[in-house]
């Protein structure tokens, strides 16, 4: 393995577990002259993409061009059979088609980043968990003790809260760990929250005698979202969605906090290494205004996902909305009322943009309007409920920094 | 249900959960106009029954007379599973077919106590559970939390002592439990060890919609083996077998400790109430010399396992043999040094025992030289390895208070 290549690959990875593991694994690979399996986990209950996972797939692009193979693994397992507690009623199980959906989904929004028709192989665990009688499932728990699940720290931390732990959720890391035995891969790329389970997938392999050393275990830092404080998320609402319009992608990133622009700078954008490295010395050292710099960030990550072309229009926009202040009332996006199918006695505000904005969960635009962020005809309103007497042709309703409607007939 | 029947069915019982389980038990059969379904779990992995599992069967024998039925079950699925992590040696996994030997061998000897052609059922829980998918089990696991498994003493205290706790352990009561469900049991039966699980059995029925109120669990004393300490059980060859000789029978019960008398008298003999309650009182007022009692107990159990004839031979070996003391020659049982296939230079003590009693297990053995009482020609040897420099034709050797053995060619 060359070196150039090593470096490339370890460029920006978080955590490598063992330290070693990335080049011990690469060294397997060049003797048993054979691509590394990395596996991937996608989850098939949350199909809206967004930078944050654009950020793994940035990396497995980078495995994918040094001849490696990456294995998508969707979890059909589990998502079928949704919360056995019944507890959780944001997931439901899926049906085995609603699986097949999402993954559809996600392979396409993927494919902005990966060719995903290269290299790439799609799995489903359900095809080897669904084979297991209870005899293998009890061989497999064997493999591991409570001592070690309460390792992870969540486990340990509602254990001593007495927040219950049902045991079904011990259970899964196991399941986690043995898709690791049935991919048989080399690596697996995990978020920083998913660390442990994909530690029980090495520990796993190495008890199942499979390898003398199980996979090694990469993670990818945390993307912290549009408010700089949270990780990325779309139920906090804090994300830019891999299938945001252009003008949408420059001006949500033109809103993030500054202090968010050197995890950004690397994390987002397809600059060369250096490039970053100058563009985070320029923001540390104050030498270039940070709006210069969020908008190559921004004006990048267009580019990326759509087009030079859309990219320049993006930045046209912005200038023209944005950046100039005083709105002009041409730039509000007329909106038929008629297609809105909304009551227009007495409606309340939050039932109002969330019929403007479909696309956002009913939380996320709640914790919206109670920010202050939404105004109806220049006056903030910060109460949800708020009740629209008569919603009417003329209404003009501001969403976030970027959202300006009008109602039409 | 009358007062007569209630009383001798709750006669001895040592726990009921719920406490007023029994009686709303009987109630429901009287309503629904059925017997109620007994569940017993039987071990088919230690099919050396002795007095301590009588206890059980005896309390059983009052509900079939009481026109109920006794569901045995046979836990294969785990028998057949042995142990996953592979570190108690002492349970290899066992075949089907010496699952099936083993049971039938089980009710032949609970035959001696219960009529098991006479409502009684038996019931491999492989029959459910083989057929149980990953996602069911997923399911059954969801209907229980960490902490309720961790109520569980045992569970607590290794958990606590840093004592590995495999996750498949945490599993079994679930599997114990599940068993209820499949069986549809009003009421099961378990030893004082056994009752978490039982009680799992219960609040799973209750999970699964099966029963309102969940199957009434009962638990019997434990009777403690011929040391007058630890509970009976063959691996500490402390124990009355329900095939042992009468001769053996009658002179084991004869060692035990007179503070054991009041718990025997209750849990081994066949004596009515009230004839067992003035036992006990002669014993605890001194009215009685104990050895009279234990005389009386030791009758009334060979009587029940062989026949009163059997019983009235095996008394009066015993007061030739042992009471009268000074050991009549001729009493020692020859033994035909050829038959034994033993080296007769340089053996073991240890070694030469376990050849005369075959049937109980070397570290039982070597305890029983080290207690004291094994002697050789006359000499008490505490040694198990005491080296016989030369095994001939005429060596007396006595093992315990009642086997005298004499080497003949």
């Amino acid at each position: 393995m060359d070196a150039k290549t090593l470096k490339k690959l370890k460029h920006g990875i978080e955590t490598i577990v063992p330290a070693n593991g990335l080049e011990e694994k690469l060294k397997l690979a060049e003797k048993e002259k054979r691509p590394l399996i990395i596996k991937f986990g996608m989850d098939p209950t949350a199909p809206d993409l967004h930078l944050g996972h654009a950020v793994a797939f940035k990396k497995l692009r980078d495995f994918q061009e040094a001849g490696h193979e990456i294995h998508l693994l969707v979890g059909d397992f589990t998502a079928c059979i949704g919360d056995p507690t019944g507890r959780n009623t944001t997931r439901p199980p899926l049906t085995a088609e609603e699986v097949q959906k999402n993954a559809q989904t996600y392979i396409e929004q993927m494919d902005k980043v990966i060719d995903t028709k290269k290299n790439v192989k799609i799995l489903f665990n359900g095809a080897w968990l669904n084979k297991m009688t209870f005899a293998d499932v009890i061989k497999l728990l064997g493999k591991a003790t409570l001592a070690q699940m309460m390792q992870r720290e969540d486990f340990a931390n509602r254990f001593e809260n007495n927040i219950p732990i049902s045991l079904h959720e011990l259970v899964y890391p196991m399941v986690q760990g043995y898709d690791s035995v049935a991919m048989n891969c080399d690596i697996e790329f995990g978020g920083r929250d998913q660390l442990f389970n994909c530690l029980v997938g090495k520990t796993l392999q190495e008890a199942f005698g499979q390898k003398e050393v199980g996979q090694t275990v990469i993670s990818m830092p945390l993307l912290r979202g549009l408010d700089g404080v949270m990780k990325m998320s779309k139920s906090k609402g804090n994300y830019i969605g891999l299938t945001d319009t252009a003008n949408d992608m420059y001006g949500k990133t033109m809103s993030i906090p500054d202090d968010l622009l050197p995890e950004w700078i690397e994390l987002t954008t397809d600059f060369t290494p250096e490039e970053k490295a100058n563009m985070i010395a320029d923001y540390k050292n104050g030498t270039v205004n940070p709006m210069e710099l969020k908008k190559k960030v921004a004006f990048d990550i267009v580019r990326q996902y759509h087009s030079e072309e859309a990219a320049q229009a993006a930045e046209a926009f912005f200038y023209q909305q944005v950046q100039q202040k005083g709105f002009d009332i041409k730039a509000f996006e007329p909106i038929s009322l008629s297609k809105l199918s909304l009551s227009t006695q007495n409606i309340g505000l939050l039932n109002v943009v969330s019929a403007l904005q479909p696309n956002e969960s009913k939380s996320a635009l709640r914790r919206l309007i109670e920010s202050g962020a939404v105004s109806l005809n220049g006056d903030k309103i910060t109460d949800p409920y708020f009740k629209i007497e008569n919603l009417k042709k003329g209404i003009k309703i501001k969403i976030g920094k970027r959202h300006f409607y009008e109602l039409i007939d």
